[in-house]
């Protein structure tokens, strides 16, 4: 039997219209879709695709046995999350030997901060596996604010808020244009960085960018926990002729 | 009269199906498109969008009056592009005041390094402007590897090529993961900076991601020039369960 291929398909940063259209004839096609999700959430990658499944669409959640209630440095962390990437690509084995093709729904672009990586890993080599890259939601994030997010030579860096505040003081201020992920309760500590940085009056937080709820604020007007999928964005101020 | 808009649609890495939806439905219902192109040749843009155009489709091809003729740094290069952009941005607000849509084809995403940007600058406030963001070349680069660009708390840097190799040997020695732009003519700097900083092991060279002469090379093994639509990667190492 011809072994089914484990599409990672990147879906943007949440518009369905900002999907490609390799990935959305992809997407409505599936008999078999995967994502991963928080325990007891609907899934932001699951909520993206509403209404473009087909009707017999078999849907594996992949739910996630732990995200920030252990340490990313505890040993537990890395065991208990290997272990449910082990179990989800062997899911994804079995369906591909009987001849079935999965698509897993992913945020964003796959290969950048993706989970889906941690799939491709396992699989690579045992069942064919392709990838359709996305648009990254840092994209979605600069075309909100109307702003261009790098100019000329501009150096663009881009860290997760995960960083201790240190490294993002020093990297802060020594770059032109910076983005920043993985916000979420280190909004804090992001802000105060950026402060120290003098980097203030430049910064802008990006909430669930090119969704319905997109919010730009100020990072000065920002609430103290920003949701996961926001962003903070400073721009590049290089050349333009 | 109602005037008509300016659209600046990120058409992605070259790829027709890597396009949004969104993008694909502007592109294919345009009135009137209008790109950048370098005088005398075909332009990158205006080759992707080959076979969507409407038959009655108006275009309008704005040819760069310098591309590396004169340095960067000249106050010539300033002026002439200036003047440039602003005949183009003039022949745009006349389309739209006389109530015309145009669509701006982008490379990868507007917003990033883009030409659109010189435009939509002029145009903001006189006339309705629109961006639809793009996948950016380097996605498609970095999905051209088959390799993540970065896992976990991965620091990425994106340089041009164009900085003076001091800067780059400094920013190379000082990431985790890498992205290197507006190749050309600096691939010999650019080779040296990376073997200086010690990660020439890990450096590829991606010329044309996601399109038919699509070719990935281990940076040792590349010629001395590269083309325009080339980036260089480095691949980040961190944390995977």
């Amino acid at each position: 039997m011809t072994p089914g291929v484990i599409h990672g398909v990147g879906l943007g940063p949440g518009a369905q219209d900002l999907m490609s259209v390799r990935a959305d004839r992809l997407v409505r096609g599936a008999r078999h879709i995967a994502f991963f999700r928080k325990a007891g959430r609907s899934g932001q990658a699951r909520r993206i695709v509403d209404g473009m499944l087909r009707t017999d669409a078999t849907e594996f959640a992949m739910e996630y046995p732990v995200t920030t209630e252990i340490a990313t440095s505890d040993p537990r962390y890395n065991a208990q999350l290997s272990g449910f990437y082990a179990d989800c690509a062997r899911h994804l084995i079995t369906l591909a030997r009987g001849g079935e093709d999965v698509v897993v729904l992913c945020e964003g672009d796959p290969f950048f901060y993706g989970s889906f990586m941690h799939l491709h890993s396992r699989l690579t080599g045992i069942v064919p596996v392709q990838v359709v890259p996305g648009m990254t939601g840092m994209s979605g994030a600069w075309t909100a604010t109307d702003t261009p997010i790098t100019w000329g030579d501009d150096v663009l860096t881009v860290l997760t808020a995960t960083l201790p505040e240190a490294d993002l003081i020093r990297r802060i201020r020594d770059t032109d244009a910076l983005v920043v992920m993985k916000i979420g309760r280190h909004l804090d500590k992001l802000r105060r960085a950026v402060c120290e940085a003098g980097r203030a009056a430049d910064a802008w937080l990006v909430e669930h960018a090119a969704m319905p709820d997109q919010r730009v604020t100020r990072l000065a007007d920002a609430d103290s926990i920003a949701p996961y999928f926001s962003i903070l964005l400073i721009h590049g101020q290089g050349r333009r002729p």
